[in-house]
């Protein structure tokens, strides 16, 4: 790499020279010295050391992302929203860890970003407990978290932003009650994260709501955890299984998201039922590809663009200002209609009426 | 943030004796007074200051990873492989800059990374005009590119890592060919990148190959420019109702990728046709997703993780063997059979056969 010597030897003047046309000290200096340390410069690419600058300031113009793994298109669209505008509003780079929401992983991630002096970081995870985010703000990251919020009553160290997911329970549960279905299902991984949580109880809510007729019960898969997130699709596809055989199954099914709903559609299709005929299926985030499933997949729609530049433009924020106190940012979510609803039939439900 | 100042103050001790401690210069040192530091370094939480290091060695353990976008769950896959990779074989983070293929961006990227102390980079780009890359490379980064091929009788200036993309083409056309098809179409987004040649070139081998009864032709969609990637599926969907139209269709079709064959697929039903007794299709990547499409997809697979984990390997290696010269590696694909190809029927291929 070229190094300011080298631009010094290449000028025939000393570093300190060099170092002050950096610096912009160029006032004492002889027009023609100033051009040939220029030229030097341009002709060599000579780029200053951040490092060296990074001391003096420091601070890196960088942000760290946590995400469980960009193999979800969930995480792979929020990834890119937020890197794309970290740098083209903030001129910031992303350093990105993949952390399949290991907490040891996220915990050596926070750790390296302090040592690089980077200060400030955005965590999608969804890990309940925070003791390790707490730990990482204490010794000074200022940390933007996604998907968690703040417990009543409690002061935020941290800005919290994430879509309101009780709300996106209920209107995936109140859109296939609206059709008329009275057993629902939520399918989810094994293991209960803060948004899933929430989601839950949203659903519950539209349940409790429409009345004794209409019940709901939550089905849960295996433990999605080292390979995370790529093998929701495939969790999903084995539920369809379990899901056919149930004595009086459910005929409308809510999905933790898209990637299972994709997995389960397939399923459902391999045990000779049909998608929305037999049972019906709305998924969570709304995903580019869900247009293209087959059936086109109803789905609770997470502003994801919104919220990543949300997330980042936070960070920044907190960068400049770091005692400012944290604050939970909810967005709304949406329902977009596509086919894979449909009002159940008299036949759906009951084991053995594949056709 | 923790300073080696506040050590100090806690520990009752100099500067000088924090900074002994840290480098392991503690033999002269009373095991009291190492004790009562490495007590305040464990309580405050301190981590030495990595740019200060980094002035020292000059190097920071970070690679640089340019991919079009994490939207599209290809890259998604890749960027996840090569971080894990990265960080647990070789203690090195991952910097992260989606570029949708501008040329500009990628640019800007490497003065970062050169202003950064980041002494490699992988990119995954395809486009075609390698002078920006030489540039970074004359300016002292280690550059492993992904899917960009030698041109015959060049000199490697870096490493190149990609796909055997005409094995694919001819993979996946033979296939057809195979079932008995005849008219064949390689579908792809307007514009000719390096991988999109050379796949072209291995479908038209295939059918060249197979005799005069068999024909293949290149529709190209709209530009996928600016949102890129995450765009293949709405392109290959909207094709889908162009090609239908056609007065003698092709019945065999193959795409440039899975993104794209998964938007084709679902236009093809939306034209009221079925795949594969209308329209046979072959996708390229073999994505997570494409096992749970309608019908599943046959797709040519491209060995992600392996060419993730080499490029990363070969990025270390250069860091530390800078002068060495620059190889092609390929990777071999393989076809993945599931459920998207089937002999043609005696009405596929007329335009108006659909039921």
């Amino acid at each position: 790499m070229t190094t300011i010597q080298d631009v010094a030897r290449l000028a025939h003047v000393s570093v300190s020279s060099v170092s002050n046309v950096l610096n912009g000290k160029t006032d004492r200096m002889r027009a023609e010295t100033h051009q040939r340390i220029a030229d030097a410069i341009r002709k060599l690419g000579y780029r200053p050391n951040q490092a060296a600058r990074q001391l003096k300031t420091g601070r890196t113009p960088i942000i760290g992302l946590l995400v469980p793994t960009t193999a979800n298109p969930f995480f792979g669209q929020l990834a890119v929203a937020m890197e794309v505008h970290a740098q083209q509003q903030h001129g910031h780079r992303v350093l990105l860890c993949n952390t399949y929401r290991d907490k040891q992983q996220e915990a050596a991630m926070f750790d390296d970003l302090l040592a690089f002096g980077v200060g400030a970081v955005i965590v999608t995870s969804s890990i309940s407990d925070e003791r390790h985010i707490e730990a990482a703000i204490e010794r000074g990251l200022a940390v933007v978290s996604f998907d968690l919020g703040l417990e009543p009553g409690a002061a935020a160290k941290h800005d919290h932003v994430l879509p309101d997911n009780r709300l996106a329970g209920e209107l995936a549960a109140s859109h296939l009650i609206e059709h008329g279905h009275t057993r629902l299902a939520f399918v989810m991984p094994k293991g209960l994260t803060y948004s899933r949580r929430h989601k839950i109880e949203g659903f519950m809510a539209a349940i409790d709501r429409a009345g004794p007729h209409v019940s709901g019960r939550v089905i849960e898969g295996k433990t999605a955890s080292k390979f995370g997130d790529t093998e929701l699709a495939g969790l999903g596809h084995e539920l369809a299984a379990t899901i056919a055989q149930m004595p009086s199954r459910p005929t409308g099914i809510v999905t933790v998201n898209d990637m299972m709903a994709i997995g389960l559609m397939a399923g459902i299709r391999r045990q000779g039922l049909s998608v929305p005929r037999d049972i019906s299926v709305v998924g969570m985030d709304d995903l580019d590809i869900s247009a293209y499933t087959s059936p086109p997949l109803t789905s609770v729609r997470m502003p994801i663009a919104d919220m990543a530049r949300t997330m980042v433009d936070r960070a920044i924020l907190r960068l400049k200002e770091p005692s400012q106190a944290g604050e939970e940012i909810r967005f709304t979510p949406t329902l977009t209609i596509r086919d894979s609803v449909a009002a159940p039939t008299a036949a759906s439900g009951s084991a053995g009426s594949a056709t």
